[in-house]
């Protein structure tokens, strides 16, 4: 693996520079590079080696532990007591598939619709975020009878062959066909929100125009509620209720990717609400099953409707007993612990602190957050993305065993996102953890 | 959802005809058409509610158990105790992802590979067949540069995108796109095995011509290695090796589909050794995590390196710490209990028994097994097949509590694909109860 190789994600490892490792870690990384194919990343200059977690810890071999400010699966934190015990409960009654009658998948199925509005009424159970957008874009498609996708321009949709095509984000060497169109995100640290939702609405339109010189018309617009990939531009309301108009203007659907996004991350349920969006169709996974492969695609009736008239959908593993045990746990957890709540107020009070830090430091351009995801954006003296102190800062914490990433289109924005069972004291931690490595980055 | 429809899939439940089902049951299919999207079919003119299952039985609502002789994904038997106490030890200790080091992923990857020949080295998990099939769509194209893919006629590779547009099966709405060509299956109830070879080597050329007449040149050739779909004409051995041979003289990759054969089913690890095959990529899935969703794409490392060298794979679930544990868990039992010898010698005598219930109905057009996958195949008096009399025998058999499908390009062929954890008093339960129904429908 190149040095070049790794520079097309951030934050990922490079085995030519690795004299951190102890000798453990390093017979892991060969065994990793024997029995493991090319295409997996390590994260970290010095890759992490974890054994066990617990809550917002992970514990490496040696038994340090390490605050977990990153990851958005273990939503209801790592080792859940309550999802060990429904599945396990579950793996010992019934597993099997969807086309024997089970009453479990049904209960899930209305509350997580009941969750979504009026408009979304139905559920399609898939394992991952992956399978949920490709199977989205199957009925947007046969729904159309259209082709044409837009999505932005560093967008991250999935891994599929089909939902690798609307990710750009995934770098220069994959190919996005001349059925899609990309279009610029919002930039809220150059616009207002009302200017930004004008913008990429126009910018939909030019998008038609653009598929139908290359004689594709549009099936759908998808975009993550929150704008992840692209630096976590849809922490404003309204952002995105124009382009969605602008999509169904042109016969189109609007597809809400809320991997990220759903399950309460944002200190709401889901983040298509905010910006004055109804979708046709939701996609949903990550969190879902705290682990567990648990995925949905959610949608409007009449929609799935006719595209079930014409095709046949079976996922064999996609809803079975055992991971919607885990999805309703996490349901139970995410309500029992008001978790929605926590994320919604002590989102705030992080990102009142980032942006003290922001005010202290002028290589941090940018401040955003929405519940418990916030991105940093570091720029440098001539305000221009600044990448390697991005890196510098990951390393710097990882170092201190504080867990975060970078991301973004230039790859220069901290991208902070703990399991939502984050406490204040967990804040701390990672603030002065943070307030350390800026401060040990700073030119 | 209309007759019609239903007609689409063999053994799919209409509910147009549904006056079997009790109050409870129908208030069930009541609530699966209003929350699960239409795309969702049930198994069966009266679709069974299960609600515990143990071994190889699946208990109904009212406590009615019966013998499952369908289902491969519970390999080692429904709610496996090992399977069970080992996922649920490991959902309490760690479950993160692959961008982080973790040990048992490396184990259980050496152990697959060192069952998989020299060729096969590396493996990349994921969470479902299809998602394999898919990678391993993108892999052959990006490696070769090129786009065509040839596949069977009536194959099934799964449902994203791209693996459904190789999966003939799923119905004539399901489109075929200009890059892929279908071959016809052998037929081996017209065919010797060496002459079946020779055609399909033949038609594998003759594809190839084709794809170029239309500007693709071939990525790939994929094949379940025992042409499950195609009516299980993959039971005899070196049917596959010669069109493995053709593909390669045309600078394509084999893709071998292990996700029906995979894992002991044949009696053996895998379908393709038996056939002749070195295959460049494998693609496992349904029994690896007995229904905790695993599956995998293994390949010679030449290939992963090209693909990873530009491109990175991840997947967020795929090959987590708890899929792994279901993942050695099941190869565990598979070995402890001598599954495969039990699928070799018990599928031995079942087969026996299946043929000499052809010689007893001029019905029976063929019986043809591999290891504990059974394919019996119907015909009227003028030799035509009888998908009729297969739906028949399907539901006869159901409501005498013994579960089997139907499949084939014609839907005539009874479909018995039982747990490998099938004992001999459960053969003649299930000989008995086909006996019957092949004797209540014979005209």
């Amino acid at each position: 693996m190149s040095n070049s190789l790794s520079m097309h994600m951030a934050n990922s490892f490079n085995p030519d520079a690795a004299a951190s490792l102890n000798e453990h870690e390093a017979a892991l990384v060969r065994r990793r590079e024997r029995v493991l194919g090319a295409p997996y990343r390590l994260f970290y200059q010095h890759p992490v080696h974890f054994v066990r977690g617990e809550g917002v810890l992970l514990y490496d071999a040696e038994g340090y532990d390490y605050l977990d400010a990153y990851n958005n699966v273990p939503v209801v934190g790592h080792s859940n007591p309550v999802v060990q015990a429904r599945v396990a409960e579950q793996l010992g009654l019934l597993n099997t598939h969807t086309r024997y009658l089970t009453e479990d998948i049904l209960g899930y199925a209305e509350r997580v619709t009941g969750l979504l509005g009026n408009q979304i009424d139905q559920a399609i159970f898939v394992c991952t975020g992956s399978e949920a957008v490709d199977l989205a874009l199957r009925v947007a498609r046969h729904v159309t009878g259209r082709r044409g996708v837009i999505a932005t321009s560093n967008a991250y949709h999935g891994t599929t062959e089909a939902a690798a095509a609307i990710s750009p984000s995934l770098g220069p060497n994959n190919p996005i066909p001349s059925y899609i169109e990309l279009v610029e995100a919002p930039n809220l640290a150059l616009e207002s929100p009302q200017v930004a939702a004008e913008n990429l609405a126009n910018r939909i339109h030019v998008a038609v125009e653009a598929l139908r010189a290359r004689g594709h018309e549009p099936a759908a617009l998808i975009i993550d509620s929150i704008l992840s990939s692209d630096g976590l531009q849809g922490t404003s309301p309204n952002v995105l209720g124009l382009a969605a108009n602008a999509i169904r203007s042109h016969g189109g659907l609007y597809i809400a990717d809320e991997v990220q996004p759903g399950f309460g991350r944002t200190g709401e349920w889901w983040g298509f609400p905010a910006q004055g969006v109804e979708p046709d169709l939701v996609v949903a996974g990550k969190p879902m099953g705290n682990g567990i492969p648990l995925a949905g695609l959610f949608g409007r009736k009449d929609i799935l409707d006719r595209f079930g008239r014409d095709v046949r959908y079976f996922n064999t593993f996609g809803g079975n007993p055992v991971s919607i045990a885990a999805g309703n746990a996490v349901l139970d957890e995410l309500s029992d612990r008001q978790l929605l709540k926590n994320a919604h107020k002590l989102g705030g009070e992080i990102l009142a602190s980032l942006e003290g830090i922001m005010a202290n430091d002028s290589g941090v351009a940018a401040a955003r957050g929405s519940g418990l995801f916030f991105a940093l954006e570091l720029a440098d003296a001539s305000n221009s993305a600044d990448a390697a102190r991005a890196t510098a800062v990951v390393n710097h914490m990882r170092s201190n065993r504080v867990l975060i990433s970078a991301s973004g289109p230039r790859e220069n924005v901290l991208k902070i996102r703990p399991p939502l069972v984050f406490g204040s004291e967990h804040a701390s931690r990672l603030l002065d953890a943070l307030a350390q490595a800026l401060k040990a980055t700073r030119s």
